[in-house]
């Protein structure tokens, strides 16, 4: 007998450029489907059930929905609350106050495992909910999934970064550092180094967190490089440091309110290659342009984050809960993936880096397995969106009456 | 009597996304010009003129030619060279040596200086040579010319980033500083303000280095914006201090090797804004990719730019010297213009501020004058350039024989 109530959708952690696709795949399913009577749009996440900050999603403008897929960053609003018991009660309470019986959230390890907790408490409470959870992420550390939804936009965006800058530091002949997002996991970093057109093209050097290397290693790496080409462009994850070093901000280091004043790692690796090497070294921090770039998102990663959204909405009424959504992947070149389903206690609060033989033996280059596994997630649009100065489209939000009183978080 | 011999152009100072249209307008000018018998380039600019390492432009496949328009940053290579009086003089060895009769040099204001000063000399020592300075950079900031090429696709970029890293900060609810090129002027900064498609768009609040606030009103600012919009987007130029306040780098805040570890200064402002507001701020330094993003290039720069460097070949071959090409704005809205001259001294050293009254009284954003001059420079192109990952062509670089012995700069 199928499950007929309301649904909610959040959205949750760093967003990224195409998890409104994942939003988008999910409304359009819920559309067709007559046992999601109410689809309502957490307000950022999390935060939002709990204070009830609920959106009608099924009075948005249907075309209006249809142009949100290729709007970067969380539509709804995201937040990075780690629910604590007092919250999932909370939420429970929400859910059962407005018969809640879908319930998806979209995010990394931390957010499956808020939703593998929800599927717990419902279940303990005896309250029938189906719970999916729809990956996303930039850093691609979801272990399980082939890839995450947000990863190959993100990785579009720093290698296409990678392969200009290089220009820059060819025309002057300096060495240039290229400071890329992911403190643990090398993804990002490595897909620059994939995209290379040709052995000899930019980046020439990356260093992901997954293999540490001397100082003396990285200075020689460099130099090399730079004897041959006349310039480098090095990428490294935020994450790097040296082996056998600790990076240390000392307490002088401080602004008028305590706040430590170093720069990022990419400043601090110019600093130390231009001291050793006598060669002008420049620096550039992708930040935040990572996640919300959208004028050279990957197709790939569009309709990937768009599947996980749909297939999320169209399990969970077949009866499925307590999984997150996957990538399959069934074949490198012709590129062909599917759909798959994992238990979220199996990606819950873990993460997967980069595997050690898809690094080389130096720890400063990818290897081809990495190559043929990036290549296809970093196919652009066929037609690249128009980057040009219209507003974005915003859903209307009309929020829906709250059921309970205010909460308060400790 | 028409002067016949050979020309030398050369690409100096901070390279820009269209700074090859200029180099390709050039040369496919000269391709249809009896006098001038071979064009050569400049490797690194000045650099390459003192140290005779000249490349036949000719001998370049023009198909190969046709590419480079489209390519970023300087592909003859460029330098940050202020010539002394010595080096002047070896410049006019080596261009009596190789018979040169036209130089042309794109640059910013120092490099219309050293035109200036060739232009000088080679009258000096009785040499017939035309001297025509090629307008470049991305700050804006020659004098006389309407717009310098480079600065439209630069500012582009920028516009576009802060338009995209506001979905972040809305996402998130956060307030967000992006920090823009321009140490004395706000050009660029400014534009990303007249780009906004609407009143309330991203960025909420500019502030130029041409009028300082206060650091009470910039935090007032802010805190206005937030309270309306639940985030704020800030740009800033690099320069930017507050009004009766010096930015003061303690001898503390040195790594290991006694460089300044301070980071920029958006990053210092996000500090600022956190510590007075209690909302989380971020910050974004674009960095190196200002002069080098192709993918968001503007039409009307690129445009500009290959005409500025055609006009210099062909008004040097009918006699005129001395003179820096420009840009004449005949009319807003159709938005026309045409090439014209002055001379160098006219724009030599010299460098132009935003109008005051193109910024608001408050100083914190601009006014409809700099809107209208602004938004037909930010116009993309029909079909934006696919971003992808193939190879960024190159000239081939035939070099010239040398004919002095080497030289030692001092």
């Amino acid at each position: 007998m199928p499950l007929t109530g309301n649904a909610i959708i959040g959205q949750s952690g760093g967003p990224t450029i195409v998890i409104n696709a994942s939003l988008v795949g999910a409304i359009q399913a819920a559309w067709d489907l007559d046992e999601i009577e109410h689809f309502y749009g957490a307000i950022h996440g999390m935060d939002g059930v709990l204070n009830e900050e609920l959106c009608d999603l099924f009075r948005e403008d249907p075309d209006l929905v249809e142009e949100i897929q290729f709007v970067p960053s969380a539509a709804l609003g995201t937040c990075r609350l780690k629910p604590t018991d007092r919250d999932l009660e909370r939420a429970m309470e929400v859910f059962k106050a407005h018969n809640i019986r879908y319930f998806f959230y979209t995010g990394g390890d931390d957010s499956q495992l808020a939703c593998h907790r929800v599927s717990e408490l419902a279940k303990a409470s005896d309250w029938d909910m189906h719970v999916i959870g729809i990956p996303k992420t930039i850093d691609n550390n979801l272990v399980v999934t082939d890839t995450c939804p947000g990863f190959g936009s993100a990785a579009r965006y720093a290698a296409i970064c990678c392969q200009y800058v290089g220009r820059d530091a060819e025309a002057f002949g300096t060495l240039e550092v290229v400071e890329i997002m992911g403190r643990n996991e090398g993804w990002l970093t490595g897909a620059t180094a994939a995209a290379r057109p040709e052995p000899d093209a930019p980046p020439h050097l990356v260093y992901l967190p997954e293999v540490k290397v001397t100082r003396d290693q990285f200075i020689g790496d460099v130099q090399d490089v730079y004897d041959r080409y006349g310039y480098c462009v090095v990428a490294v994850s935020e994450g790097f440091t040296f082996k056998g070093e600790e990076r240390v901000t000392t307490s002088d280091q401080v602004d008028e309110f305590g706040h430590s004043r170093l720069g990022g790692v990419a400043q601090w690796l110019g600093d130390v290659l231009e001291e050793a090497t006598g060669v002008r070294a420049r620096h550039d921090k992708l930040g935040n342009l990572q996640r919300c770039f959208a004028a050279t998102a990957s197709q790939t990663d569009l309709d990937q984050a768009y599947a996980v959204g749909q297939k999320a909405v169209q399990w969970a009424v077949e009866g499925q809960t307590d999984i997150m959504v996957t990538i399959e992947r069934k074949n490198d070149d012709p590129y062909e993936w599917e759909c798959g389903a994992t238990s979220l206690m199996s990606v819950a609060g873990e993460s997967r880096p980069v595997p050690r033989e898809w690094i080389n033996e130096e720890g400063n280059d990818i290897t081809d397995e990495f190559v043929t596994y990036c290549k296809p997630l970093l196919v652009g649009r066929a037609c690249e969106l128009d980057p040009g100065f219209t507003s974005f489209p915003r859903f209307r939000k009309h929020m829906i009456e709250r059921k309970l009183s205010a909460y308060e978080r400790e």
